[in-house]
């Protein structure tokens, strides 16, 4: 999808937000906003919005000399999340429809995101999960089991740390021997590599791969030849993450996309309300339905 | 005061506010947007908001060859003050202490400003009045009143339309034959010009003139030459909202700043609330306390 013109008043907070984080040094601050203010005055709104966080975060690592600022907290999201595991498998278990209470918290796992919030909290994740069943829900379940059992090549595209322990869940619901994950290739915001799919254990279920790019969605321009030759060779695309509608909303592949809509712009984009939480093919269908 | 980093993603809020406010054509937002951009990547951080403001509002007349944008909603906020007026006078007459109800009255009205909120509406503002004597409010009422019976030329700097028309009730405190008011030269966002101070019955009750600038504030080396005379003339200046606040908060003369601090920003250099009605001298004082 291209960039509104709201996003450019978000980019401004986020670029200010993450130099904060990655940095104590006003100067550096100021030198990150104003770069980010000169790209955005001459930026294609062709472009999606991943692309100019990509251009942000380069810049931080620049400026800073740190390749991955946001490991620490990476490394803190990821331990919450597998605390919040075994409870969670459980749930998984007992439910009624197992693949529909996973779809349902690797969704509420997409709160997980500090390019929409920089100062989230453990404390807002707890509550983001414990919630996840009386959050507004429009997807297809059926439709996407039916995908999913016709597939025979899925690749599942992974989006946050911590969040990607909840797409554990979703990923075990899968036909494992047909499923391939993928990461982000370099460090970006607080997007997930491989070593936080090693963390979350998903390295031990089914083959992953990086995409090459450090953009925080799925850019196949910026992707290496691999992933994209995993991405072509794919029947299903299974997308998580907001970054990855972004990024591969108008893509003719048969993607289902699975997120919550976190701002005015993607909610605007897809007529639901923000904060629904989302389970959607990508091609636009009439037998999308409240649940 | 100086702008901070933070006002930045704020001004690109702005400058997209107002231009879809005077404009249905989204080539018109998108450019007015880059030229904020381009101005705020190459700004002087030392200059007040109100600077940047003053550009914004600038481009968009030029860009769409209106001179008074806000013209109609204006008028729309008068009435509705004049409407809210006899009941307000009234409150004032009965009150135990009129000056420190008329502060009240006066600070509250200060919410009336499409800079800080593009989409407010006329029940905001009623709802805010309303509410004025629950608001949090930190002032001086004594050592305003002792200023006031000290001073043998009073000026009031004016803020917003419909806003003025509480600041009447103020002025009707005040021993009027030492008073001035004044308001801004030329039209911006929706600050009061001659023509408001007459509508909402102030050229009847003491002299207006007007500061010569279009910045949201008092930038005293944009004003003229006349309005500098009667500002460096005072003994006292009361100077209502924001804007004002941020333009003069660094001068030397008696200026007392009566305003609401409607963003973080604001309260931060006050060391107050967001939300906030402040009553307060220019030079920092120890005596400050809650009432």
């Amino acid at each position: 999808m291209r960039t509104a013109l709201d996003c450019i008043p978000c980019f401004a907070r986020q670029a200010l937000e993450a130099a904060r984080f990655v940095s104590d040094e006003p100067a550096v601050h100021e030198r990150v906003l104003r770069d980010v203010m000169h790209r955005v005055a001459e930026m294609d709104l062709r472009k999606s919005p991943p692309v100019v966080a990509k251009h942000i975060h380069a810049e931080l690592r620049e400026l800073t000399g740190v390749a991955d600022p946001y490991r620490e907290i990476k490394d803190r999201f990821n331990r919450l999340a597998l605390r919040m595991l075994g409870d969670l498998e459980r749930q998984v278990a007992k439910a009624e429809d197992p693949l529909a209470m996973a779809v349902r918290l690797a969704i509420a796992g997409n709160v997980i995101d500090l390019g929409v919030d920089g100062t989230l909290s453990e404390d807002d994740i707890r509550r983001a999960i414990d919630n996840t069943l009386h959050e507004p829900f429009v997807g297809e379940i059926e439709a996407l089991r039916d995908a999913i059992a016709r597939a025979e090549r899925i690749v599942v595209l992974l989006d946050n740390v911590g969040e990607i322990v909840f797409d554990r869940l979703l990923i075990e619901q899968l036909p494992l021997d047909r499923v391939t994950a993928a990461v982000r290739g370099r460090p970006i915001l607080n997007d997930a590599l491989l070593a936080d799919a090693e963390t979350a254990g998903i390295t031990g279920l089914v083959p992953v791969i990086d995409n090459g790019s450090d953009v925080p969605g799925t850019l196949l321009s910026d992707c290496s030849d691999a992933f994209r030759q995993a991405f072509d060779d794919a029947d299903l695309i299974i997308a998580k993450g907001q970054g990855n509608f972004e990024t591969l909303s108008d893509h003719p592949a048969n993607i289902w996309f699975l997120f919550k809509a976190k701002c005015p712009v993607i909610a605007g984009h897809v007529g639901l309300p923000v904060g629904t939480h989302i389970c959607r093919p990508g091609i636009p269908s009439d037998a999308l339905r409240r649940t």
